[in-house]
């Protein structure tokens, strides 16, 4: 995956509290997998099916940090910020292994809008972002504060 | 970066509160920047310094799921469990950009253990991870949970 940059025009103004943005579909190979956990997290049950076989995950595992990447992958492509999508903090946790094979989704949902009271152009914007395999099990939720702009001129 | 799989010898027992681990440096470049960006998150503050320039960022800026990704290089070379780095959930926030030319290192506190009730192997040690530049200035600061084993037999 290698792209020009994403770009959008939706603003503040065009989003409200319980919309949702589903995003397109992003298949996982084990290649993928070993491929970034070489990179950025080299344990052996991110590299190996056969090393992962008696850890806590018992066959390969993608790197959460993986999952996460490739979920800021598919948000960025499916919510379409004209500033872009940019998080002030998150909260993440893996209910379930991503794995070698799993067909990943990302849905997002707009929990909350917080009018900025310095900034009268800005508000946070509260995301719950599931990330999903196409057994609709959930494999990471992500909860990020992102920062939207009003619409200018 | 490519490297073999990242062992250690530390278990549950070897670790208590207070405990510091220290990485090694990380140099970064603009062309890391963009490599990752390209494939995880491709928007233009993230893609071309030119670009960055009337954005929030004011010039390139690597994408804070790039900086989560490199400090997690980091942990697992600087905190040597047997049996791995495991997050069960993490909290994430960016104070400020990371940058071409910044050189990062990450330094990790155990500031909780709390022994499992069901698992008497296993315990929940709480790890607060910052991200800081060749200045000091903090980049990122993480909070994990993380799941440690006993030694066996």
């Amino acid at each position: 995956m290698c792209a020009e940059a994403v770009t959008g025009t939706l603003y503040l103004d065009d989003v409200k509290v319980g919309d949702v943005f589903r995003s397109r579909e992003h298949a996982l190979d084990a290649a993928q997998i070993i491929a970034f956990a070489s990179s950025f997290d080299p344990q052996r049950f991110h590299l190996s099916d056969e090393a992962a076989r008696d850890s806590l995950f018992k066959g390969l595992a993608a790197s959460g940090w993986h999952t996460a990447s490739i979920t800021m992958r598919l948000l960025v492509e499916s919510l379409p910020l004209a500033d872009g999508v940019i998080g002030a903090g998150v909260e993440l946790s893996w209910p379930r292994p991503t794995r070698p094979g799993d067909i990943l989704r990302a849905e997002s949902t707009v929990t909350e809008i917080r009018p900025s009271r310095s900034k009268p152009d800005q508000a946070i914007a509260t995301l719950e972002t599931l990330t999903m395999n196409q057994n609709g099990e959930v494999l990471q939720r992500m909860v990020s504060k992102n920062v939207l702009f009003r619409r200018r001129g």
